[in-house]
């Protein structure tokens, strides 16, 4: 049974006011009623991870691996209650719902696995030379967590970026303690989860102060958190104001501190000529069903398809406009992400050069209606509001005169989080003069595929230049998200008796620098 | 001879005004006279950068290591040419600055050799698996260059971290085109080695936009560098104010970029009971001797001593006086840094507690003189203006009631580049209680050492939290660094055609992570 309290350090506390969540669908208030948090409550919060830093931090591998599995085992049990309360918080469907919890649980187990493998500590042993001038002492390296983290939970994925997602599972990995804000929009589902970590943290024996979650719904109570002098990082996917709102927190600090803010995109896909010209028709349908996938509430979601002008793009059109008839209307996540929604897809359509390709099925309530316009590239360069991000199920065909021209175009192009290439053998020559444009543009370049799906796995990177996020220099998905939590530490001539385990001579099986050497 | 230009892309050009060198020990000014940059030359170096940058940063590793290579070799041609004109401008003896233009050469070759090594670009392959549900597409990452670097000049290493210094060499290495803001104290040897880069570009056949060197004594010109949106990083080491206000202009701009200052450091050094016991006269020798170097113009100069009281102390601080009077008189790197200096220690001296230990030799001109305080604990953590770092030769003994306490005081210090324990044996169990709060507070824990020596090697780190840092999470010493100029990029799918070579499966040598697994 929920009760809507606050998680502060393994005390569920009563805070200063109340809230309720919405069933997304109907737009009714749904029990229990959950307590904002106060500004003692994030205080006593950091405090408590402040404190259980030094003990978390230097958990054996194993122990906080143990821990990781924990939290996905604790979630597992939640069954299918957990998947019922997060349907009716955020109106996403049960099977896209049950496969993000499998997508939750398996990043936390994929963290135990990159927490244990250890090659993240990036050790590095330069054995002394007392025969050098000046003599060389013994350097040993490694990497160290960077302290408490805050996290904020994300609208979108209640369950994979959100209490247990990704930012919380790679600071955990990384040796961080977690403070989480949940999202307002799905406070059961966040308690529910909470209370799985909460279990997990008292099973392992950790100190309580390893995880909190805060809920609210004010702007307050974000701003508090990233202040709070014991916060050492911050974790946030949303939107770009939000994400703008954390950094000038950050970088006011008397101590700045770093934020991952994973925040805007559109995504750019670009529709080779030859590939057009083979299967315009086939594109056509797997755009339509890339861009109203979840309603269209994913940061990769294609907002931005570029093509030249001809035959071959009127075929695509005609196509997508007659793929979105068969789309229906779907419930979006929030009553103000569909009021945002609307607006969004309402501005887009006075801009000059704006034409209409075709609408899905329009739903009554909260249903974001899948829609598609069409623009030329010049009325495109124009005018910078057909490059902002519209979250929900639309998308723009901008219709280039010339491959030149659409070059220009993705040069002129902000930061994104992914780029994408729709070709075959014959466009590979144009191809490569574009990849370069789409890397410096880019934190992901996919070939032939849509942009939606983001494997969790070593070689993703989910990130990009800014605006995509605030940090193109990581990834928020990935095992490569421990690094972003992390610091190096060098050590000096530091006898054997006080060297950390990983870092002696003896120690093995993790990847190794030693003396210039990659030992594995 | 030197001709006082700015060198743009290949160009030497005349600026707007004219400012002098001078020579640090008559503080006379020097000839001839040097060019301020202009905002146009700002403009066009940073569009030069740009342009050169697709290239520059698709080299093959081979290349971008010849050009490193080739720098190092036109700068030890410069011969003693540099090293007088060196000495001049920075008032540091000939030793130490030969000394210094092996560091430099010795770092570009061993960023030639990292550049080579490639293991830097953190490859990853995951293969493609079409039976997992969704199927698992093929994700290949590796890391890219940020963009153009801006470096800043340091007035204290005139070659070693200034024009072709460790950030430009590094930056360099990771495929960073660069514009160096040249220290105005020492703009002829500036001048000197840039004609060396500028000579190394046009040997290796590189684009001229690679590296460009700006002159000027205003602030306007680094801010203007900082905020031309074609810079992508910021590389600086100084003074406190001076990076703090690059941070400013950095998060002020439409597109905020990563600034990497290294700015303030007192560089706690911890002196244990039994340690004490057995060698206090010995330790207080090797003290002076560190606090004095190069006229105490180091990042990493012990600026702080912190002892138990008592008779073991007390022998420490007779010692320190005594090698204090045998300390001559050193020159300072500019008679604004010496002002600065004397007023520091003039501030000292008027805290309440402060107590004065010994000085060295008065100089004459602009000569740094030798000076430690002591201070009790108590008096110490009433007042944080002991805790600001006086650049030059000054250092404070505090005197700790118990271990407790000298612990109490390293919790609540900020940030550092290094930290450091003097022990033997019988400290160590007191020593690893310490050793937690050390490795949080600081880049570097030493043992049994003085931190005024920097190796540049892989496993060393010339970082620390903030303010020793921006940005703890990278270093600017050894080949760590060229992390801090990189980001990750992931390729779907990619048909080989078009993979970077070093992404595709026939290529080896170079450390991957294939499938999860390493590979060397």
């Amino acid at each position: 049974m929920l009760h809507g309290k606050n998680l502060i350090a393994g005390d569920w506390r009563t805070g200063t006011g109340e809230f309720r969540a919405h069933d997304a669908a109907s737009g009714n208030t749904i029990e229990p009623s959950f307590q904002e948090a106060s500004a003692k409550d994030v205080a006593d919060a950091c405090a408590a991870a402040a404190e259980a830093q030094r003990v978390f931090g230097n958990l054996p591998r194993k122990d906080r691996a143990a821990f990781l599995r924990s939290i996905a085992d604790k979630i597992d049990a939640l069954g299918s209650e957990l998947t019922e309360r997060a349907m009716s918080e955020s109106g996403l469907p049960e099977a896209r719902l049950n496969g993000e919890r499998g997508r939750t649980v398996g990043q936390l187990r994929l963290f135990a696995a990159e927490v244990e493998n250890g090659a993240w500590q990036a050790l590095r042993i330069d054995h002394a030379d007392p025969s050098k001038t000046p003599p060389k002492p013994d350097l040993r390296l490694r990497k160290i967590p960077l302290g408490p983290v805050a996290v904020f939970g994300a609208s979108n994925f209640p369950l994979a970026f959100s209490v247990a997602g990704g930012d919380t599972a790679s600071a955990l990995a990384a040796g961080c303690c977690v403070v989480v804000k949940g999202h307002p929009a799905h406070p059961g589902t966040s308690e529910m989860v909470a209370t799985a970590i909460a279990e997990a943290v008292a099973e392992c024996g950790l100190p309580a102060g390893v995880f909190s979650l805060l809920n609210g719904t004010g702007y307050g109570l974000g701003e508090a958190l990233v202040k709070d002098p014991r916060i050492a990082a911050v974790g946030f996917t949303g939107s770009r104001a939000g994400g703008l709102a954390l950094l000038e927190y950050a970088a006011a600090r008397a101590v700045p501190i770093p934020v991952y803010a994973e925040m805007s995109s559109i995504n750019p896909v670009v529709l080779m000529p030859a590939r057009m010209e083979s299967a315009a028709e086939e594109l056509a349908k797997a755009y339509v069903g890339s861009l109203s996938l979840g309603a269209g509430q994913f940061c990769t979601n294609p907002g931005i398809v570029l093509a030249v002008a001809g035959g071959a793009l009127e075929r695509f059109v005609a196509a997508a406009a007659d793929a979105l008839t068969q789309v229906p209307a779907q419930t979006m996540l929030t009553s103000s992400i569909h009021g945002a929604y609307d607006k969004g897809v309402q501005t887009l359509s006075q801009q000059a050069g704006a034409q209409l390709v075709g609408e899905g099925a329009e739903g009554s309530g909260p249903c974001g209606r899948a829609v598609v316009y069409t623009v030329s590239a010049e009325a495109f360069r124009k005018n910078p509001a057909f490059e902002q991000e519209v979250f929900g199920p639309s998308s723009i065909i901008v219709s280039c005169a010339s491959l030149a021209e659409l070059a220009e175009i993705l040069e002129a192009m902000e930061g994104q989080l992914t780029t994408t290439l729709h070709m075959e053998p014959a466009d590979y020559p144009e191809a490569a003069k574009l990849l370069p444009i789409l890397e410096e543009r880019s934190g992901r370049v996919i070939a032939n595929a849509w942009p939606t799906g983001v494997d969790v796995t070593h070689a993703m990177v989910h990130g990009g230049p800014f605006p995509a996020t605030s940090d193109g220099r990581s990834t928020s998905v990935g095992t490569l998200a421990i690094d972003r939590f992390l610091r190096p530490v060098s050590y000096q001539d530091m006898p054997e008796a006080l060297l950390p385990d990983s870092l002696s001579d003896e120690s093995a099986s993790v990847l190794r620098r030693i003396d210039g050497t990659f030992v594995v």
